[in-house]
């Protein structure tokens, strides 16, 4: 393609995670980052420093009146995804959001509605989608290798960077939910409960468990909190043949568990209650397997999808489906017990 | 103490873990293993080579009727706990049950009223208050070192010894309930929820969350599996000033860590709303520091707790009060979600 | 086989390591523990209460001079083993004897003798060739899996049991180099260094470092220290293919590392100088495998091997050839620097 | 300082490593990194793009013949460092050069003498001196916490990234002997012994064990392997009074263990010769603690450094005295066996 077919990018707010986005839009190929557009005069001068060809402007009317912008990527507080995605699709702007991509799932909808007018694409930037060892357990589910998944559970713990404008469950859970959505291949949960308490900010929560239960007996629980001695970043499938463990701070970060319980199928055992049931059972305690899994910067390839997206029209991986499942699950949270969660001042 | 001081003890049950218990009790000082009965020859034999001194027999009746027998060990499965623990009161004598002491409030208070009735001491066996680990956390704890336990999350996670009598939730939680009551004072939870599956069998749950909610903003999750890749006994106390981890598989079984989040006291800011909030906290993250905890069997501890409570009539620390909690605990933890408990068959 | 069949054993010494041997034997199917010998009254008495069915003795001579006794098994201090070996085997017994089979290789060379002309068994205890993860690691080697063997470095480290009349190397060395011998086919090291220091007891090294130079190009280094913060029993072996570590710590004690470094065969390109040499090699770095090792004790499949060779009178695993193979590297290993070994006072 | 002041610094090589020196020496206050030199068209052009301030450069000439360059930073490949930093000096300028500093003793001689003459500054690149995690060891060590230092071991292992300009051990050993020199306070070893193979390229050593004697009984064992299933960057100080263990993988770095064995002082009891020695010693088996330690660049102190020393004129901490023990020690570092050493082709 030459480069006149170059996809014109541009970007809102460079702040904590923006960098990042930045530095990969400014040295994919096809694409071309032209605006870097953030209210803070230090971050601007940040951009022009480290992205020397892109423009650092201080408001978003510059960008979205220049016909040149394909699409724009919206790296803003939560708060603003929603405004600042519709305003882009409104100026005909495709438009990738990070996550959440909105704080109701009413403002997804209203999104997918200006995007169909004008058929532009909505991706929301649940990166560990595009994650090689999040996409490894994917194949391991899709192939039946694991069974039936049975269970998962989530472990995404840290002490520190805590948020005022949205709590430790917004922050960090719509990356375990989308994980989660993605390997059940989005089936929507039945039931969804959260235990959380905010110890230092009212009403804030530093720490969320969440409860989700899924159709076919299939459960989830995650646990996030900004509050923890431990850096943890840990998933584990329990699925009826084999079971996955994926730690995301160890140096191998999947390991596949040839372990399980079977019943055995025993002739006529089944009424004899004198017997200790236990017999019943069988214990496998097989091999562990750590996949070599090649590292790709998961950024990398979420912004070469949201090009290739772009240019097919094709829905993307963490398109508006996936991104109203885990909105929908995020506003499904309710307390279990809100009395309690008013904070003691 | 002479040996005609001895306290003759009988035991009920040698299956599992009667073992542990009738070792413990032949061989302190103090007192006499006299009678251990089981139904199964098997078992009677076995105990009749371990234990040459103590007499194997088949029936609770010989024991009940042995005016010499003090106290008696119940470490039968957990359905018949009550039932035995109360003929043993009836009978006279001081009773120690395997957790849990039995499987509703209602039984655990007519096992009061017995006790009560008689003057007789009632101790359930909830090992880990007399584990040191237990106990140099609650002395932290009670030193005020971690100032206010904001919240508590244990997993008990394993591969098999799967039970058919009871689920995975009153097979391992009785044991982080029991400490976390004890940590906590005793305290009655305000709320109680579980999220469980049954997977294996038919109405055994084999993983169960449970959610507890206490007074004054303090909150405990329990995940305990038998269906886990994984061997984890792991609990987490986040305070105010420091976080401790008690891992039980672990050489060094405590680690206090010197972290938190504080907030800055900073005049007149809270009416600044334009800067960022995060700047009026500020993230303590020192040093790290794993005691040395004298090991000890803590199994002989609660056999010697036991002992002295008999002869000075003291309530024991796992006594009516502290099993009762963990029982009301477990009774109350329904299914957030009743419908979808049903095993799908 | 009938009770009359059974062989008569008799154990020397039942101090730190003989109870286990004892226990064993005492518990066999196909012999009878008859005796056992040790000066401690105290350690009798322990003796007597544990195996009911054995004599414990004050002295060796009413077990040589029994005829009904097959084998004896010698747990005794290091410095005993060669008399005591010998003195059994005069009176015609076979025998077992606790590694280091002798101090010398002359006295390796005594029992062979003494054993030869009578047509009797000599196996030193060397448990770990009947450690079925060691086992696993042969069947590797053997099956080509790892390649070429190019070097392996053990590390058996641990605070504490200091002796005094053996040092750090004679106590733990023999282990390793035991397993290394195994491993290697018990070749013949063409070069065997060590560098060590006695630090507590003037003359007794706590901590040595051991340098071996095998033919064909293969090393080994093994450190020993009971002087150390952390327990370490951790051995790597580097083949051409692949590569193993064994860590007697750890749950899952084998792990198989499909790594390595391959030299590419590019023609032309080696009187190319200005390119990088790099370009020359390729790294793989592919699957870790930790194989499901079923866990048998070692002492019991060492105990049931002596038994069966007495029977048929074939070679121990670890006969003469093995064990004198191990003394002589530990009476080669010559300290580097003999003047700098001198205690300080 | 006003900008006039600034030193100004030009840097010979950026390849793998001298990025990152060139990166903190274009950040740093009070200097300005003004050439880049690169045989390489390429990393010339990398210089341009990362250091737009910076002139990439194709020759040292125009470097040496400027009199505003006040310093030199050799990064280039090790056998190029003695001639290069001894044409800087001789045009005048301070020269950090990165290690090893020179490939004999006599080079470094050589060195020293040029920049007396001159009175430049001379320092050699050994990272990790200005590592925190290395000085906080060392000033334990100074505060007497460790009680004597007895002995010192060293693993430094991984796969790959194998050179052919140099072997192993000169690739990764000069870290592990400058750090325990740095501790030592560069005492000088009375032996020096090698152990190593050439697997991989001929002559050309994979993977070393090096055995260092020290004065007044302290002893060091290095493990240097680039072909290793393992990544491990570990040391360990076996002190009278505590051991700590540094490991540069781990999140926290530093393990302090307060343990130890001491001789009991017990009157009379050293003519006791029935009793088993063992007695006369107790084990400490204390606290661990894991310091909190402030991560800091050491490169950006080690930066820092040279310049201060430029301005004070002040020697190194790793200067030619630091450096010269260094390369000693390795020009030393004889193989024990050199036949052995012969690659088999």
């Amino acid at each position: 393609m030459g480069r006149s077919d170059a996809l014109v990018i541009a970007q809102l707010g460079c702040g904590y995670w923006g960098p990042n986005l930045a530095r990969n839009f400014a040295s994919l190929p096809g694409c071309e980052l032209r605006y870097v557009a953030d209210p803070s005069p230090e971050r601007r001068a940040f951009v022009q420093e480290t992205f020397p060809k892109a423009i650092a402007v201080d408001t978003v009317d510059v960008i979205l009146d220049d016909p040149a912008v394909n699409a724009v990527v919206v790296a803003t507080p939560a708060a603003s995804h929603f405004m600042l995605a519709k305003q882009a699709l409104e100026a005909g702007k495709h438009v990738l959001v990070e996550k959440p991509l909105a704080t109701s799932v009413a403002e997804v909808d209203e999104l997918e509605r200006c995007a169909r007018l004008r058929g532009l694409v909505v991706m929301a930037g649940h990166t560990f989608v595009y994650n090689p060892a999040v996409r490894y357990v994917k194949t391991l589910i899709d192939a039946g290798e694991l069974g039936d998944v049975r269970y998962v559970y989530s472990q995404r713990l840290n002490l520190g960077r805590i948020r005022s404008d949205i709590d430790a469950l917004w922050n960090f859970a719509p990356h375990d939910i989308s994980i989660i959505q993605y390997w059940l291949d989005d089936h929507e949960p039945t039931a969804v409960q959260r235990q959380g308490m905010d110890f230092i900010q009212r009403g804030v929560d530093d720490v969320v468990f969440l409860n989700l239960t899924y159709p076919n007996k299939v459960i989830a629980n995650i646990h996030v909190s900004w509050l923890d001695p431990q850096k943890v970043r840990k998933m584990t499938v329990v699925g009826s043949k084999k079971m996955v463990v994926y730690d995301d701070v160890a140096e191998d970060k999947i390991a596949i568990y040839d372990k399980g319980i079977d019943r055995k199928a025993v002739l006529g055992q089944h009424m004899d209650f004198d017997r200790p049931m236990r017999a019943d059972f069988s214990y496998r305690s097989g091999d562990i397997l750590l996949p070599h899994v090649q590292l790709v910067e998961p950024l990398r390839l979420e912004a070469e999808h949201f090009l290739d997206c772009i240019r097919t029209g094709k829905e993307p991986a963490t398109g508006i489906t996936h991104a109203r499942a885990v909105v929908s699950i995020l506003q499904r949270a309710k307390a279990m017990h809100a009395p309690t969660q008013a904070a003691a001042g």
